[in-house]
């Protein structure tokens, strides 16, 4: 056993998919979530052992903790915890966002708790505790951002992520966060963005672009079903890579727009050409399948 | 059989999974591509029963004519097709916008001929004779739009598209321009924006946008891996519908950006809980599965 008892504060996907994946590498399971209804349900689909209806009793004793609550839920938590942490034992959180995190969660923990930020880059636009499965982690990132915790600490918490299938990095919390507001933050808000367009147009009925919703769109709605709160966080605690990446992005949609209005598709074919072998790199690299249906079963 | 000869011009991904779906339903199936390589792997992999090196030689005695090329490339087509089609015969093509493709075609098509404007709305980021496949169009829809071609003509495709497995609806093409641009055109412009963005940070390496691609970012650029030249000509021939649609998209980026930057976590709560309402109708509506990991088959 990697951990002897394992305290899961929220229940959501990521937990939820976490207590399925560490079964068998863990000794006990333990739970919190605020909710009164979320505990009745991780009881009785076996994702925990035990709930608690503090998260302070939650912690007693285990030797690892993983909060994983909204970015913006975390320092708070992490001021109710403190107190009643087992020396010694290993804090890290699941949270999008690492700078942030960091500076609320860390001055409330105690010398010797090993404090390591953590990031599992993996999610689908459902929340709750029947939401998660045991595969969500496999072949997907989980970044660490330890700083000077110890390396035993790190190596044990390293362990266990791989024993979910993640794949283990380290950075620090400003990279990450820069990493992020690219790969997953901007285009969250864009994907956003587009779908509240489609909803306020009068010419074409919100019937009309659910019927019709095509590959395109269809992966933006997607995207853009992600939990709310999470994701407000998210932007409200990255702000200031998030904005960078976006007021870029709206300097490279105008020129498009305006090869679009003049005509110039020497300049749209090019532009489309180097977008395509970006996708080329990413199959390579494992992150998504390239089976021409997407892996998608059909749908009758 | 639905249709006794059915000539396919261009051999893509849709013409090729035409292909492959119609078999069964209809007699002979001929071909041409402008590429003899493109036009052997056809028969190599019996896509065709035969092909030819023009158009004109293919469309003989068709009794349905599919221009399956790139929206910019239909107008020069049809002037070549024109005096060698059989009277009486169908012509229909999946261009992914209608209003130009009708104002390229129509002019060249002699008395007796029916036109039937088509779009297909499915497909992948793949290209190519090989990329097809026969249940691409399985509850997708396949819009047409007629006009006042006569009922029996417009009636037998429609015959031929279910058979294939998808769903037939008629509408105008400036309402048909209006839609796609909404639900696939604007969504294509937005994906290539952001996958250019990425690729020009400093401080972000290719590679780790690449490594570090989550649900997000990998979306996109399934997007915008699509055909350039499809999407070039896209882009040119329903320029002003898409060139609406970005104007909105932009003003509300920006009022969402501003949310951000002032710290308003409840204005991006509340539009973020719209949006997930939409995504929930497309689920309802059959469009896309519900599957927690998306359907994809996890990749080791």
């Amino acid at each position: 056993m990697i951990y002897q008892k394992v305290a899961l504060i929220g229940l959501g996907l990521i937990a939820s998919s976490m207590a399925h994946a560490m079964r068998g590498h863990v000794g006990q399971i333990v739970g919190h979530a605020k909710s009164a209804e979320t505990r009745a349900t991780a009881l009785e689909i076996g994702l925990c052992d035990q709930v608690f209806a503090t998260a302070a009793e939650a912690v007693a004793g285990a030797d690892l903790v993983v909060l994983a609550v909204p970015v913006g839920a975390m320092g708070a938590l992490a001021a109710e915890i403190a107190p009643h942490l087992a020396p010694g034992c290993t804090v890290t959180d699941v949270g999008s966002v690492k700078q942030a995190v960091v500076a609320a969660v860390a001055p409330h923990l105690p010398e010797g708790v090993h404090f390591i930020p953590g990031h599992p880059m993996a999610g689908t636009e459902y929340s709750g505790p029947r939401s998660g499965f045991a595969t969500l982690f496999v072949n997907r990132w989980w970044l660490l951002t330890p700083g000077d915790t110890p390396r035993a600490a790190v190596d044990q918490l390293t362990l266990l992520l791989k024993a979910m299938g993640a794949k283990v990095n380290e950075m620090t919390p400003e990279h990450h966060d820069q990493v992020v507001a690219v790969v997953s933050h901007a285009p969250h808000l864009i994907a956003y963005t587009m779908v509240g367009v489609a909803d306020h147009l009068a010419q074409v009925s919100n019937s009309e672009v659910i019927e019709y919703s095509a590959s395109g769109f269809r992966d933006f709605t997607r995207i853009a079903a992600s939990d709310p709160t999470m994701w407000r966080d998210v932007f409200l605690t990255n702000k200031d890579a998030v904005l960078d990446i976006l007021g870029r992005f709206a300097e490279e949609l105008f020129v498009l727009q305006r090869a679009i209005r003049m005509g110039d598709g020497d300049h749209l074919f090019d532009y489309f050409t180097r977008t395509r072998a970006i996708r080329r790199g990413i199959i390579e690299a494992g992150q998504d399948t390239a089976a021409p249906d997407f892996g998608r079963a059909v749908s009758k």
